[in-house]
């Protein structure tokens, strides 16, 4: 992708499209029906009851009235009497569709929202169905939404070309669903809470336009603060990578991801007919793109409320002020979960805060201002708390004691913010009846807003970690490993050349040639070698007296490893033996590695057995390579040996764009890295290295696409280097692979 | 505790109190004020208000009318004009408070509720005050609530002897709060969303009653069918631990409990002034107790919906029913992270589906009713998906599609349960607005409603997990280790007899003669044998020479420690040296070791070299014991070696009450269990005398209480056998230790 240099052109189609789909002169609805039980009824109404500034044509064979509104027989003679047709609702049955799109082709209509059902969700004529609407909209260049949408709401247009029952309140919030059903939902449920949208999308099958260019399509609306989005998969993976990273940049996009898992992948397969990738990658992607994952749909709301307010934390000092104690110590708890810090108020602020509330208040810890606090009170606790500098954000809490004034003290809170726009402030009104009236209040001016402590902790933490992402390391950052520096790059890892490539793509020709999927030990190896990855080397041993042979010139211990393109997990055969030290020892490892294989894998070809160097004692750690079929290759790295499936104690992030910084990132997130960074006086663990092989082992696996799987188990840690001890690597089923393939994963 | 005994006795003063505190004849409250802002005076009216049935007497020394009642003087002279007074609400100044408990108990009032704050929370004055309060109740043997509290509601009396603002509706769910204002948004927040309770109180500083005495006053209501409580600590953790036990065979308790977080805990401190335990001895408390955990206040009600209805799942097999894929897909989801099944439909079920529902409408995974679906079509799913043996719950889904119709959807899934009382039926509705009316006839009739999928499905694991607890494992229970059978117990683990504790007490005498706190790791494993636990033999060598000979004398491979009360990490300073096979290498390692307890701990008292025997191959676990202040002895299982404090792979349970039983669950939590039950090939370890390991190390903890904490890192665990490697034990600081001590955890 080269973004940068089609932006321009980009910017201009998108432009164009945005004008068609959300402010469009003229709107034509086909399949328009007087019956107001039908949507193609409701649409029209919808139109007219937003207010939808511009002209609304219904299109009905039959012409006549349809809800206040003169309809055409035909999207033509629309055309021909109207003028120009921006935008075509399309609301007739399915096998209809694509003779409609080919009219609205023809007389230049710029974007269609296909409404209707029966497309390839339901099968192969379906699937026929939908290929000739892409023909069409190819063929005119025009843009498709849908087929199988709810259609499209802009608030501030204000358009409703939907069949949605309501219309949301106006807002900063763009929603975007691949459900329909999800999206009326999220209008529904937003109408009790008072969370406004600005823009309302479902996009249903993406016959042409995906969740990608919605993301274009949003990102220069002003309107639009934050975006929300329910998706069931992404279309085109890397491209949606490339564009979510940019807009990331102008503003947040939360996600929540269906299909986790497998039993859910089954279900999105019977509901959309796509392919869902593996959830590991999608958390990659989504990282590697700065999309914000919820977790839940009552997360994706919170955070909702938390994105969009502008305000940013500079760090993760939280002051808490409550006028209940309880309350107060479930926030700290849930601070303490999500890694966010109580902030130490400064003795200046403690000061204050001893002279404006009574002797009683606890101002150590959270700020009780105790259960007869009023509003008053709160001003001044706020005014002190957010004053001090050594606090990032804060968390107010309500409980409705007697004494407690909801109304006003939710104005206290909006007054706070206002004087102190740099640092959020989060209010939990802790209750509901008597909570109605501020929680309005705190909504409307832009407060987040949550009825129980640890669901505003948990928002608070995820924004504060969107903000300080990328950020320098604070003092406060944590304890990842090496710091590479600002660009995250440092001189080793760009020494790979194109000889290198030429090296593994013989290696891997060799392997095709002999009608192998699977590389032995040694070729694996040298492929590593050649990514300049330090390796322990291996010798073909045919008989066992060569064996010995090789083990003499080694000199010092070595491993003996059964070497077959048809054993993967050589250990569990009795494949491996360890430790040998004498040529006796090696002969009779040999005879017995050979026995094993013949009683256990009788089937299997035995090349003969591999002769390596013993590395000094170190950690065994784990280095991966899965190609996903939405996103290419994912790195995977995590404990090693016999643990990491055991353990799953693993980091994983896309190749692409796995540098040194994003290595250090992974290898800090695992528990093993207690242990590789200095255990109770062990020397630490050659960190740097270790982050370069991982930038190596990305750097294949994006130079070579015929390489489907890597499995580096166990590489070898120590203070004294990093070595690749044994190798697994798979070519694509079948073929050149040089697209990526669809198989699964292994 | 021997609750069976005492239970008569215990019952009758239950019954006493009972009656004295939620339905009394005569109630006065003293400090009683004509000022409707005092507390004094609320009280008053909400017990008018509510609709209490007896009589209320306001005590003011000077009379007068107050809030429509006749005041007196004083307690006694209400007491000479009126008779018998059951309870008394006091709502004068803490000051005043011990003088009028002097009063009360005088004139006969069985039950006091102190409403006055400005005692032990409030330092020392305070904590006279209190022990003042402690003494009159003592000496008239008058039970008292508080003080600090809110007081005490019960909708079915009807009785409102609190001050707060608001009177909740009826309902079946008992609220216990350590915090007054937890209690007062918990009131607030249900009045909302409609759930009603049967009582209400807070126990505030628990100066004679405490969260143990209420459970035993809810136990017997019959209008209490599942109890909430949010607790700060526990005061007599043995005492809750044995009662909870016994209420949970009855009506659920689901407990918040606050101060996780070591953050936390200080702010507890600061708000209760009560000692908190740590975190995990209450997990394993709770866990013993048979007590429900909400993990956050939205979980609390969340598992409060669930749990009224008595209706239980007999297994983990979930129907889903959606008129939105979305949905469905999101609920899977979360199925699958619960560890809950999505149910197999019977080849039955699917027919009569197929012919109830639209072709389109899908059948396998969630069952898809289709958008256009109105309550029609949902009774008809939700009658054949009940009626299919193969499933043990249901969820049922409605999106505000332009079809729904909720309300009558809402009456369908009520006539479903109906028709299907033993099979939970839990609603989502995916949305707001629209919702509203479906989701208060749903509460009315005590389906479970949420708004969102993620929500339903975890209260609906958490229900699904308390009724099958303590079941015969089914076909679907998972992969625990060995099945001692139904009484949990094998002959192997009762032989501890007095002789072996005599032991135990024998070595730590000696221990304490020396004016130790730490045994030698000889001594712990002597300890050990003494309980059965199979060791590795250490002997202590005071001379190179020794050393060699006892290596001699254990023929084969040794490991040599140092021994040495001061080191209690030997491998950090280079005091551990394994694997040593020949006089040379012993006396070679001693030097070494002595030399590098010299030079990197040359402060500490040095013994010797401990010589013991290397084992067979094996695993290295941990076990190990903490002694929690509030509910004594907690045992720990997980992954050992250097790894235990990294991984953090451990299972813990109170030593109280550890079987087999509960020793195979300990097993089976971890993840190194899989290592443990022979992975890849590996042959499985003898988890049965690992399980009768656990058992023993926890009846040596109940029965020598001088043993504060006991570290057995490694234990070898293979298949030939499981052997204590390294044992650390330490005393009690100072003292006999004969009492639970109070010094913090190692």
């Amino acid at each position: 992708m080269h973004l940068s240099i089609e932006r321009s052109d980009v910017g201009r189609s998108v432009e164009r499209l945005s004008a068609a789909l959300f402010g469009p002169k003229r709107v034509a609805v086909v399949g328009a029906s007087r019956d107001p039980k039908k949507i193609g009824h409701i649409v029209v109404d919808n139109l007219r009851k937003a207010g939808y500034p511009g002209e609304v044509i219904p299109v009905n064979p039959k012409g006549g009235m349809i809800a206040g509104a003169v309809a055409e027989e035909s999207l033509t003679v629309a055309y021909e009497r109207h003028g120009d047709i921006d935008l075509a609702v399309v609301a007739v049955p399915a096998p209809a569709v694509p003779a409609v799109a080919e009219e609205a082709g023809r007389i230049g209509v710029r974007a269609l929202i296909v409404l209707s059902a029966g497309f390839k969700e339901t099968g192969q004529e379906g699937r026929e169905r939908e290929a000739a609407l892409v023909r069409a909209k190819s063929q005119y260049g025009m843009r498709v939404l849908g087929p199988n949408v709810i259609g499209v709401i802009d608030t501030h247009t204000p358009l409703n070309a939907s069949f949605a029952a309501d219309f949301p309140d106006a807002g900063e919030i763009a929603a975007v669903s691949q459900s329909g059903a999800v999206l009326l939902s999220m209008l529904d449920w937003a109408k009790r809470e008072g969370m406004g949208f600005s823009r309302m999308l479902s996009i249903g099958n993406k016959a042409d336009l995906d969740e990608a260019d919605l993301l274009l399509l949003l990102e220069p609306d002003a309107q639009s603060r934050v975006i929300l989005m329910y998706l069931e998969d992404v279309k085109d993976g890397r491209r949606f990578v490339d564009i979510a990273r940019q807009v990331t940049t102008r503003k947040p996009i939360i996600v929540l991801k269906s299909g986790t898992s497998e039993l859910g992948m089954r279900a999105a397969l019977s509901h959309t007919g796509a392919l869902a990738g593996s959830d590991r990658a999608y958390e990659a992607a989504f990282r590697r793109a700065g999309v914000i994952r919820a977790r839940s749909m009552q997360e994706l709301f919170d955070l909702a409320w938390a994105f969009r307010s502008p305000t940013r934390p500079m760090g993760r000092r939280v002051a808490v002020v409550t006028n209940a104690g309880g309350g107060g110590i479930l926030t700290v708890d849930q601070l303490d979960r999500e890694k966010l810090r109580m902030a130490s108020l400064g003795q200046e602020t403690i000061e204050r805060l001893r002279t404006v509330l009574p002797p009683a208040a606890s101002v150590l810890g959270p700020v009780d201002v105790l259960g007869d606090a009023r509003a008053d009170r709160y001003a001044a606790a706020l005014q002190a708390v957010l004053a001090d500098p050594g606090v990032d954000s804060a968390i107010v809490l309500l409980c409705p004691t007697a004494a407690a004034e909801p109304a006003a003290t939710a104005q206290v809170i909006v007054d706070a913010q206002a004087a102190h726009p740099d640092k959020p402030l989060f209010a939990v009104l802790l209750g509901g009846a008597q909570m109605a009236e501020a929680e309005m209040i705190l909504r409307r001016r832009r407060i987040p807003t949550y009825p129980f402590p640890e669901r505003a902790v948990t928002a608070l933490a995820r924004l504060t970690a969107h903000a300080l992402k990328g950020r320098a390391p604070a003092s406060d950052a944590g304890d990842g490993p090496s710091d590479p520096g600002t660009d995250g790059r440092a001189a080793d890892e760009t020494f790979v050349d194109a000889a290198s490539r030429a090296t593994a793509i013989e290696v891997l020709q060799a392997v095709r040639a002999d009608r192998r999927k699977a590389l032995l030990s040694g070729e694996a190896l040298r492929v590593l070698e050649a990514y300049g990855v330090p390796t322990a080397k291996a010798h073909l041993a045919r008989s066992a007296d060569e064996a010995a042979a090789f083990a003499q010139a080694i000199g010092g211990p070595v491993a003996l490893k059964i070497a077959s393109p048809s054993i993967l997990h050589k250990t569990d055969i009795g494949g491996v033996k360890l430790g040998l030290r004498s040529a006796e020892a090696v002969r009779r490892a040999y005879a017995e590695i050979v026995d094993a294989a013949a009683r256990r894998a009788p089937d299997a070809v035995v090349y003969g057995v591999e002769v390596q160097a013993m590395l000094p004692p170190g950690h065994e750690v784990f280095v991966g390579m899965m190609r996903d079929p939405t996103f290419g290759p994912l790195i995977v790295f995590g404990a090693g040996g016999v643990f990491v499936n055991v353990l799953e104690d693993v980091s994983c992030r896309l190749a692409e764009g796995l540098d040194r910084r994003v290595a250090a990132e992974m290898i800090g997130e695992t528990k093993i890295y207690r242990i590789l960074k200095g255990y109770r006086g062990a020397p630490p663990v050659d960190v740097a290295v270790l982050e370069a092989l991982l930038v190596r082992v990305a750097r294949l696996a994006l130079d070579v696409d015929d390489l489907f799987e890597i499995d580096l188990n166990p590489v070898l840690a120590s203070s004294e280097g990093v070595w690749a001890v044994d190798a697994k690597m798979t070519l694509h089923e079948g073929g050149s692979g040089q697209e990526s393939g669809r198989a699964g994963d292994g």
